[in-house]
């Protein structure tokens, strides 16, 4: 099963006969990788009555009908039913409608033009080597359609910190090669977008300047886009990340973010592209003193008063937390707050602050809280997807390893993304056994655990990590392993400022006033120490060690407690996966094996030192008389 | 006065008539290039009877008599000639005779062939640049004066920690450029030491082990051997660190120390070569939950028990403490101990823990500090200069900055090593007087405040530092500004185990027996906390953050006042400094004072963080009230 183990979907080229469709060819091929033969056959028709990449898919005596109401449409189609045959369903009573939720399901990589990846746990870039881009097509052919498998439609290929290799896709040379790659993903329905450097004027252009007021750089940016869109006419767009961690942008000279985005924006405009422009501001100089700043409120601060003044083909992209993708943080208040401005939601699928593809981390599980939560008395922000929010982007977690995650299980969080972008009403229950039964088949004593397993390994993780939404305890830099003051005093604003009696920011009315970035319902319930969800106690409250929790538990007990028990939780993990041995694949069992032995390190580690730090901070000891190292 | 700001030596290559001796041409050219003519006259000639490198300097009617015991003893009396008629000596007056106290003077560069420095602060590589060693004999030559004039008689040329591109300095292509490096410094009685890579049987010589007892490994070092001294017969020696820092070892092949050494120590002696071992051999994996295993006794636990067995070419280099060039550390317990057993005193010039050439420091008083401390009731450190410790060496501080040390002050740290190296008997501030006259002159006004402003620095950065001779709080990896749990929970070995109580290791009798490795007078020293000097009770005991000092005070408030004290120190010396403007050339006012703006900052950010550390850990307020960062 070694398809299996490289992903669910199928990575070989198999050579099948074309049909009137694309859908057509991907279907034969994945009918004939999965059963060996061309074993269900299936029609295709575009439906204009159906929405735009939407399809049917109907069982029928004489095979399946599968229409999409485009090209893209029909190619879900074609997916939905393989995935349904290849999970055993009987191809007559097949029955599936579906229509995405937002037009846009995007992946961002962070690959850089050396190869290498910004937070990138999976091995090399899929796109860059030495500088240039598309050294492997075959393979991005397969990577295509594992993204369209799970109706991802448009993907930047350079990371968002560009540096001067990855900036000259802007230029002939630098364009010559994207055209390839724009060629291998087009069949796939997905759209190329380009990350763009705010100073492209000074560093291509040969201005003195980027300042988005000075007429020569708009000329810079309308001939940079006529010149990229000359070769892909169907390129998605731009994306920036300006005046964030040393990135330039219009603040350097004195203009507003809409001032940066626009003159980009209106260069989009009459090739139909659009701007994608990240929100991830904050001042990343803070003075560790300064106890009025507080990074989580800058996003807010920056861009709720500028509601209104970007143009129509701008989207804000914003993290889905005011932190930066912590294992808990509550929902940006910007998302759904902007009322004439349009949004995208970003997640990370790269385990950045969460195990780093060493640890298991099922991300489908905290998205679904994220979505679940309150955006206000009446509405979650899933409600917002598909009207204030258009858009929904995630971090990618792929990379040139054989099994493009680095963990095989980091799949899973692959799959979750493209199938809850298209469908956020999904349960992440339901695509982690999708996903499970994809890669390792139906047998309900292999699917189940599994399944388990990931389904328990958020909160799991969350466990071992920083208690209570204090964040950042996290090893400086690479952000792997715990560090409890190691951002303590730096320039990054992510302080939690404990001493002998209490941790935590008030972040309330009483404290710097995070809170009222919220929209008031939501506001109230954070700042009510009765209401605010235990988990994210520490995120809004500063707190005393010996604060009683509701079930009469003092926070540092609770602490001690949930750090032995995220332990306990891998060590079950690991008898879960050992009881599996022989029933799946031993290559797979062997991979995700070794994953769990250094999940293990790591979680006895996160253990050991947060407990040893609370003690030595406090000085009260564990009830339980385990072992704390003094 | 662009000489004084670029060192204390002249560094013009001026033409002059050469003479019987290079010493006469080095002298003409210093009295040219120092005077602007042929103003003082001198006769040379090798005496003898004189000590090998010793010489004499007599002033009479007919000029200067220089005499030598050899070329270079002779060029050390030119040398000092110059310096002597520099600062403003009657040339009639001058008697100064002199020898070395150690034969072996030595400077390691840690460069890397790819032009970088390990903890390098003053610009690239010297020596290196894209692989190749020597693109830059003109400046090599200048830097071979610097050395000499101060009596460095050896330097490694690469970083102890090899790499491929500097371990093949052993092959044909490597030496090619060596040789002409080799010819550089060859006048100036410098000779070369190579840094050598335990792995090289394996890395150049193609076999599949470097374990020291197999034959085929004796064959590889003797024909490296050969073929070095084949091309440069004067080598020096080899310099290896190995079984440290993930550097291979004999300890991988199941060897101790000796065997490994004495394998490339027997390849070396036909030639005449020493080789120089480094004793730096600690558990850096150390779980930080381990009390018993103490990094500080590593050295001597490995190499004590091997006295004796290193063959008579073999020289043990021990770093002057048991930590790692931190701010304050004891001596190292193996100085001195080893009866049968050559020995190297390494120093560091570079300031790795003190402040990288931003922060002024100078290292002479802290060494004069390190050769006054006892050995036993009878000797200081000094009295076994000569005797049991038979070479000196430091890690270089220099780079291709145009100062050559990244600070302009940094260079009294380079010229006080050579000196003291040569004469341990002076004193740190005769030194530091010397090179201030050398580099700014005679003037009281000017030659007074500066002196003292270095003489002051030592105990200036201490007190904005860990105090107490706690180290290692600080930040992790780079080594500059604080982090008082930067490497607290890691596998280093360096931990202060702080608590709402107490803070320290105690390496008494009664905890880690550190102390045991000291002669029983200075263990009984440590021990003892009436004699324990005050400025290392945190290294060796664990004390209440209310502990009294003999003052009176208790610990936790001489901690707040040395911090606040240490950053009113760095103030005076910009209120020094600024006294100063326009009586020493711009070029070198401006440089320092934006260096002393860099200090004020790091002192302030170190008092700042300790004292907030502290506080936050204890609960203890600041007696005087002063703001303390909650």
């Amino acid at each position: 099963m070694r398809f299996g183990y490289k992903a669910w979907m199928l990575s070989e080229e198999l050579k099948v006969e074309s049909g009137e469709f694309f859908a057509e060819e991907e279907f034969r091929r994945g009918i004939v990788g999965f059963f060996g033969e061309e074993k269900f056959k299936a029609s295709f028709d575009i439906d204009e009555n159906l929405p735009l990449e939407g399809f049917s898919v109907a069982g029928g005596a004489d095979g399946l009908k599968i229409s999409g109401g485009c090209e893209s449409g029909l190619l879900y189609g074609a997916y939905a039913a393989l995935f349904a045959l290849k999970r055993g369903e009987a191809a007559e009573k097949i029955s599936i409608s579906q229509k995405p939720a937002v037009e846009k399901r995007i992946l961002n990589h962070w690959d850089n033009g050396d190869g290498s990846v910004e937070r990138g746990y999976s091995g090399g870039s899929l796109f860059w080597r030495d500088g240039k881009i598309g050294y492997d097509l075959p393979r991005l052919r397969d990577y295509a359609r594992l993204l369209a498998s799970v109706g991802i439609n448009e993907i930047s290929v350079n990371n968002v910190n560009v540096r001067l290799q990855t900036a000259k896709l802007l230029t002939d040379e630098g364009l010559k090669d994207l055209v390839k790659v724009a060629e291998v993903f087009r069949p796939f329905g997905i759209r190329l977008i380009i990350s763009v450097h705010f100073d492209s004027p000074v560093w291509l252009g040969g201005l003195k300047t980027s300042d988005p007021a000075d007429p020569k750089v708009a000329d810079f940016w309308n001939a940079a886009a006529a010149r990229v869109y000359g070769k892909i006419p169907d390129l998605a767009g731009f994306l920036v990340k300006a005046d964030s961690e040393f990135q330039s942008g219009p603040n350097a000279f004195g203009h507003t973010q809409d001032v940066g985005a626009n003159v980009i924006a209106k260069a989009l405009k009459p090739h139909g592209g659009t701007l994608y422009w990240r929100c991830f501001i904050y001042n990343c100089l803070q003075d560790w003193r300064d106890t009025v700043t507080d990074r989580p409120k800058a996003a807010y601060d920056t861009f709720f008063p500028l509601d209104g003044k970007f143009d129509q083909n701008v989207i804000l992209q914003v993290k889905h937390g005011p932190s930066d993708f912590q294992v808990r943080e509550p929902n940006s208040p910007l998302l759904g707050a902007l009322k004439n401005t349009r949004e995208a939601l970003e997640f990370q699928i790269a385990q950045e602050y969460t195990g780093q593809q060493k640890d298991l981390y099922a991300w489908a599980v905290q998205w679904e809280e994220i979505l679940d939560a309150p955006f206000n008395e009446e509405r979650t922000t899933r409600d917002l997807i598909g009207k204030e929010i258009e858009a929904i982007v995630a971090v990618s977690n792929t990379g040139d390893d054989e099994n493009w995650c680095g963990h095989l299980m980091a799949q899973a969080n692959l799959f979750a993304f493209g199938r809850l972008a298209y469908n956020p009403a999904l349960t992440a229950k339901a695509v982690t056994e999708e996903w499970v039964s994809l890669t390792f088949g139906n047998a309900a004593e292999i699917h189940a655990p599994i399944a388990k397993m990931l389904l328990d390994s958020r909160h799991v993780y969350e466990k071992y990590n920083a208690p209570l939404g204090i964040c950042w305890m996290v090893c400086i830099h690479h952000h792997y392993g715990p560090s409890p003051d190691g951002y303590e005093y730096m320039k990054w604003g992510t302080y939690h400022r404990a001493d002998t009696k209490a941790i935590g920011v008030d972040r309330t009315r009483n404290g710097t006033s995070y809170t009222a970035q919220y929209q008031p319902f939501v506001r109230d319930l954070y700042e009510n120490l009765q209401t605010c969800p235990q988990e994210m106690l520490l995120y809004f409250h500063r707190l005393p060690y010996d604060f009683k929790l509701k079930d009469g538990r003092t926070m540092i007990q609770y602490i001690y407690d949930t750090h032995f028990e995220g332990v306990e939780g891998v060590e079950n993990f690991i008898t879960v996966w050992e009881s599996l041995k022989g029933k799946i694949p031993d290559e797979a069992y062997t991979h995700v094996r070794e994953r769990l032995a250094m999940q293990l390190e790591n979680a006895k580690e996160w253990r050991d030192v947060i407990n040893s730090y609370f003690y030595r901070k406090c000085g009260i000891p564990d009830e339980k008389g385990r072992t704390v190292y003094v």
